[in-house]
This record gives C-alpha cells, sequence and structure tokens, in this order.
C-alpha cells in the first residue's frame, strides 16, 4: 500500500460533485480501497485497452475484487481509428448483456482514447452511471483524465460527440508508463511542461533541471512532477468547468497553430503532443513580435522541449493552409481567435487582437 | 401574441439552471420571442417529427425567424421502432454539415420520441448545446419534454440510453393537438390525468367533471387543466432533478404494472398511456387489499381512465409473465419492487413491503 495523503495530487470541484485524483506508484493496488472511500457499491465494469490486458488489468481486477468488488472485463483493441459509435455501441452491447444499472461503475483503464470513449460510454448508459479513470498514458495521466471531458470522433470530425461527464475517481499509477513508447512519452511531456509554461514557473524549473531523470521515470522527482502538472489541471477545471470563463482556455496554449498543424499535416502525423509543442514555439514567436515576452524564454521553450525529444519546426507545410485551418478551430467561432499567450515563464493570458501578418511571420518562423 | 404571464406553466429550476414552460393557444408564433428572452442567439436547428411538416414547423419556423434567428428544418420520419443510434447520426451529420457550433441551439418539434431522440443529440454534440422542446403529442406535453430526460433505444432495450440534458425552454401550443391520432390523446390524458390522482384532488375533480370538453379541447378549461398537470411535473422535477429522491417516482403509479404489459403483450400491442391505465387499476386494487384506499376511489378511478376512452383491463396475457416482468422493470433492482400506490385522491406514496400474492390477486383482477 502506498503513503495515501501523498499520493493525492488534486481534488476537483464540480458541479457533478468532487473527486480525487491520485498519483503514485504501485497505487494500482489500492484500487478498490479507494473505491470503497468513494461510496460506490455497484459491480465494477472494467474496460481496457487490449495494450494492458491481460497483467496490468489483471492487477486492477484484483485490487478492485480486494475492495469487494465484483468485476467484470472488457478489453478493446482501441485507437484514434476506432473512437468512433461502433465502438462505443461493443461497450452498451456488453453493459447490456450484463444488466449493468444506475448503481454499477464504469472503469476506464488505457489511454486517452479509451478514457475519452468509455466516459463518453458511461455518460450516456441509462442517462449517467458512475466512471472511475485510469489512465496509463502520460498525456491522459496529466491532461484527458481530468475534467469530465469525453469524446467521440464521428466521420465528419473528431470528438464533435461528447459530454461533460466527471470521473468519481481518477487513479494514475505511474509504473503503468514503463510499457509506453517513447514517443508517446514525449508526447505526454509537452502537455505536462505546457502546464509549467502557462501556470507554474516553479515546474518549469523542475522540468528544464531534471530532463534525464523525468524522461528515465527515475526516482521520486518525476512522480512529484507529473502530480504537480495534475494538479495545475484540476484547479483549472475546478475553476472554469465548461470552458465558459476564462481559465480552462489557457490549456489550449500552443493548441491552435497545435491542432492545425494535426489537420493539415494529416491526422497522424505528428502525435498531438508533438503537434502542441511545435504550436507552442509558433505562440511564444507571436507574444515575441507583440513584445510580450523576450527571445530568451522563447529560446528557453526550444531548448526545454527539444530535452523532452519535441520536435519544435515542422516541414513540409503550407503556411496559407495552416492559417486557413486555424480559423476553422473549434475556439474561434464567431470571429476572431482567442490566442493563448506567455507573458512570462509561468504566466499566460489570452489576446484576441493578434494581427493576421504577425500570426504568419511566427508560422513561417516554425516551418521548414 | 398570446398573454404570456398565463401562458407561464411551471419554472422549472435545475441544476443546469432554470427555464420556463408555456403552454396555450397560438403560441407558436411566440416562439422567436420566447427564445429571445432565454438570452440564446446562434443559430435555431429545427427537428421536427414529420408529420409536422411543412406546415406547423413553418408556422414555427417563421416565428424562430422573426425573432431574428436563421434557421435550417430537418424532417425526420421518426417513431419508437427508428428511436435508435442510427437516427441520431442522421441529425449529427446534419450539424457538422452545417457546422452547428456552442452557441446554437436545436428545436425539438414532435412526440416523445422526438423529444427524447433530438434531446440526446443535443446532449451529445459538442458536449452539449441548447435545446427547445415544442411537444407537439399530449404525451409529450404533460410528462416527456419536461424534467431533461432523454433516451435512445438499443436492440438490447428501450431508453438505454440518454442523458439528463435539461432544455432551455419548453412552448407547447395546445392548438398542435387537433392533429393527434384519438389513441393517442387518450393515452396523453392518461398520464394527465394520473398527476391528479397522485398530487392534486382538484385538478382529479376538473378531469372528472369536464371529460366531454376535455377530449374536444373546447374552451380554456383543457388548456388549464394541462397547465396544471405541466406545473406538477415541473414541481416534482424541480424538487428531484435525477430521481434520487422520494418524488419523481410518484409519477412511475401506475408504471410498474403498466410497463410489465407493454413488455408482455410486444411493444405496440398497447401506447404506453393505455398500459399506465391498465397498470393504475391494477395499483389502486393493490392499494385497496392493502387498506390503504376504499373501493370508491378504485372505482372513480376506473371512471375518470374510461371516460378518457382508456383501457382498464387487459385480456389474453400471463399473469405469471407479468409478474416476472415487473421485477426486471428497472426501478425494482437492487431486490424489491417500489411500488407507489394511492393512499387517497391527490395522495401518493411508495411502499416496499408489498407481499407477491397482493400483487397476483390485483393483477388477476384487471386480466380478463
Ligand atoms: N478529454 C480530454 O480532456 C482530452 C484532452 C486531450 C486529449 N484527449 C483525447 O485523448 C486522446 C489521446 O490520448 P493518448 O495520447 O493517451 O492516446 P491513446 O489512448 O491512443 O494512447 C496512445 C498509445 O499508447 C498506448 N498505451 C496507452 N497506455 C499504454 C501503456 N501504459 N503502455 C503501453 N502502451 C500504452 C495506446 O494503446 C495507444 O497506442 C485523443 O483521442 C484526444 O482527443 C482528450
Ligand atoms: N423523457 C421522458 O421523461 C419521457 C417520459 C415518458 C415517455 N418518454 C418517451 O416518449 C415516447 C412516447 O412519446 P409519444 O407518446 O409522444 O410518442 P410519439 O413521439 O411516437 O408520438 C405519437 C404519435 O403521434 C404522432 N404525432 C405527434 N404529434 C402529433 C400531432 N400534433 N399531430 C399528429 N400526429 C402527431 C407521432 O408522429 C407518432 O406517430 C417514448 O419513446 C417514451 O420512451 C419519455
Ligand atoms: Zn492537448
Ligand atoms: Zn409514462
Amino acid at each position: 500500500m502506498s503513503n495515501q495523503d501523498q499520493n493525492l495530487a488534486a481534488t476537483v470541484n464540480t458541479t457533478q460533485g468532487s473527486y480525487r485524483v491520485i498519483v503514485g506508484r504501485d497505487v494500482i493496488d489500492d484500487l478498490g480501497t479507494e473505491l470503497q472511500k468513494t461510496g460506490l457499491k455497484g459491480r465494477a465494469f472494467l474496460v481496457v485497452d487490449e495494450v494492458m490486458f491481460p497483467n496490468p488489468s489483471r492487477r486492477a481486477q484484483e485490487a478492485l475484487e480486494r475492495g469487494g468488488y465484483e468485476t467484470h472485463v472488457l478489453a478493446l483493441e482501441i485507437g484514434e481509428a476506432n473512437k468512433n459509435l461502433e465502438t462505443v455501441q461493443i461497450v452498451y452491447d456488453w453493459l447490456a448483456d450484463l444488466l449493468a444499472d444506475r448503481s454499477d461503475i464504469v472503469v476506464a483503464m488505457g489511454g486517452g482514447v479509451t478514457g475519452d470513449l468509455v466516459g463518453f460510454a458511461a455518460a450516456t448508459w441509462l442517462r449517467g452511471v458512475a466512471v472511475v479513470h485510469v489512465p496509463t498514458s502520460l498525456a491522459a495521466m496529466v491532461d484527458s483524465s481530468i475534467g469530465g471531458k469525453t469524446g467521440v470522433n464521428i466521420p465528419k470530425g473528431k470528438n464533435l460527440l461528447g459530454a461533460f461527464h466527471q470521473p468519481k475517481l481518477v487513479l494514475q499509477d505511474v509504473g503503468h508508463l514503463k510499457s509506453l513508447p517513447a514517443r508517446e512519452m514525449s508526447a505526454g511531456w509537452a502537455e505536462a511542461v505546457k502546464h509549467g509554461f502557462i501556470l507554474d514557473a516553479q515546474l518549469l524549473d523542475t522540468f528544464e533541471r531534471l530532463a534525464p531523470q523525468m524522461k528515465a521515470l527515475a526516482g521520486e522527482e518525476p512522480v512529484a512532477a507529473i502530480r504537480r502538472s495534475v494538479a495545475i489541471k484540476g484547479e483549472i477545471v475546478s475553476a472554469d468547468e465548461f470552458e465558459t470563463g476564462d481559465h480552462r482556455v489557457l490549456l489550449n496554449y500552443g493548441h491552435t497553430i497545435g491542432h492545425a498543424i494535426e489537420k493539415v499535416s494529416g491526422y497522424g502525423t505528428y502525435l498531438h503532443g508533438e503537434a502542441v509543442a511545435i504550436g507552442m514555439m509558433a505562440a511564444a514567436g507571436i507574444a515575441e513580435r507583440l513584445g510580450m515576452i523576450d527571445e530568451e524564454l522563447v529560446d528557453r521553450q526550444r531548448r526545454v522541449l527539444e530535452n523532452y525529444d519535441l520536435p519544435v519546426r515542422a516541414s513540409g507545410l503550407d503556411v496559407d493552409a495552416l492559417i486557413e485551418a486555424t480559423k476553422s478551430d473549434k475556439k474561434s467561432r464567431g470571429g476572431t481567435i482567442r490566442w493563448v499567450l506567455l507573458e512570462g515563464p509561468g504566466k499566460a493570458t489570452t489576446r484576441r487582437d493578434v494581427p493576421e501578418e504577425v500570426v504568419r511571420e511566427a508560422v513561417l518562423a516554425i516551418l521548414d
């Protein structure tokens, strides 16, 4: 058993209730006891990314059983390509066969795709049943597992379907990251490092100073850094649950150009976190051109991202296509784009008055 | 324009906000101005049951346009048989083609099937966009349009998918009922009359006294009675939004046996409201046998239901099959069935301690 107080990264407060986010090594063994503390008493329906089956998921299952939960397990081969309603229907059918009812609990174990899709199934099963997230990719840990956003793709667009459905518990075992491919790790670090740049200069310092330890997941520092990154996401979500205020939008730092890069290069060419890293460089270029930050911070951001093996430039993309793509980004509807820009290390703001010429220059500067 | 204060049947208070339910004649012409009052400013995406197309829907569209809303209209042939994800996807595709965004508004115009399905689409489009209900069947007016429940069937069961997604406005034009088939009208009256029996002795008196006027929709009395029935549903929903308390369950009066009858006879044999009417008679029989009410109230209920052309007995059904079906009713999970029973006219309560023998006798008594 782990030191449970120390492992508590955040308590997220929402209109659907509060929940704890637990981050540590071997915490997967606490899944059943932590679930007990939420007061939930039904059966546990564990839906797991096939990549975590059978071993890590077996350990999760055993932990649930030790907590007194009857368990059922569904392993799914699941990825961005089948993050769609057909896959959701597999989950529905399974829940129907086992007569899952309103008192039962869905546990989503896997990367962000699993969390988004299984979270959606839980949100829409019998008008919403409890969901617990056990994210196993770094991106899912520091980002998608917290905040209750769920998402499913349709042929006409990514994440067009979804619901806000807050989990009852989020449990992150850093040990799961051992098997995560290196490129996926880097993509996850991009989001974690981003949290430092926009909101926490001290976390940024840590990421900068300890890149080798972080990447090796050696010792306690990486666990603490992930925990802090999780806490930042938790604070933002608590302050701005539905992304209607000024807080949650800060998380989109690097995402306006990042999304455009994903779209124009064809989804899958860059991992999301990679595109975000390049997008952060473009955003830094904009802030520099607007006189909000100096070149030194731009260089610093580039160095940090490179130290986490992230790309900071893109090649083979057309500047006009990218700028066009930013305009159709969801966040830009209703006219002007809301840019998230740095004012200093650990300090971000939003601006709508960025001249297209400045954007073009900054984008050109990150293109080969 | 109608007298707007008088037409306000209820204001429903929920965690997702408050909304008004407007009931009157010709209020459809106020749709645009009433929508303006909610503060919503996007485009209006009107999804309409084909049976209301093109004339009544055209009038709704013109009202929206007078309110300054850009409108798009999708007419669907929609019924219980295609209340499924395939039909929801038609709505998604249409919204995607027109780039419906978070500021836009979905308007559902039709019976309860339309409201449930279009409400589900709105709940899950971009994690939830505003929905306005314009119910056109009596059942949808007095029942399903209020309370935010949405539902979609899968092959393995009815309404297994859904979400709580409260509307921003509910607008009910009693004039729409002129074209509703007589059997559907009666089924709607069953739910309206039910509200009288469980919660409002005065409303019950009105339904009893004025059955011919009600059925002819003559004069102001029927409009006032629908308004009052709507108000009862609105009060219950406000007090017990998620059906976790003791209030909302009262609305299930007649539904435990009613659902069993629908299931055992094969869905579609009885309309839902018809099965509920018979179920109310079975429930009254239980209450009488438990000494909670006297024979007079049972007879009175029978007379009232008959006066609205509702069945009060079922034929060709097996008592064991019915009792078995009550046990798999969603409300009964976790052991005992929670029966809603009358204590007097306009007064209902719940009981879990009803002996199966009493249920059997009461069910036998309503079977031919
Ligand atoms: N809900 C939100 O707030 C939110 C935020 C950001 C992104 N997202 C969504 O998250 C998704 C991306 O998440 P992701 O990057 O985790 O993608 P993912 O779920 O596809 O996981 C990445 C890859 O790593 C594998 N994997 C996961 N954990 C592993 C482990 N421990 N060991 C070995 N392999 C493992 C997966 O099978 C997959 O191949 C996207 O669909 C995106 O839309 C959601
Ligand atoms: N969400 C809830 O709280 C809730 C509550 C009760 C029932 N429901 C759902 O509601 C549905 C039943 O609703 P319903 O009884 O309105 O069924 P419905 O929508 O199928 O309508 C009944 C019939 O009347 C037609 N119709 C509707 N308005 C008309 C009009 N003005 N003129 C002529 N024809 C018209 C319809 O096309 C249909 O043929 C079921 O799917 C049930 O699950 C939901
Ligand atoms: Zn991201
Ligand atoms: Zn009903």
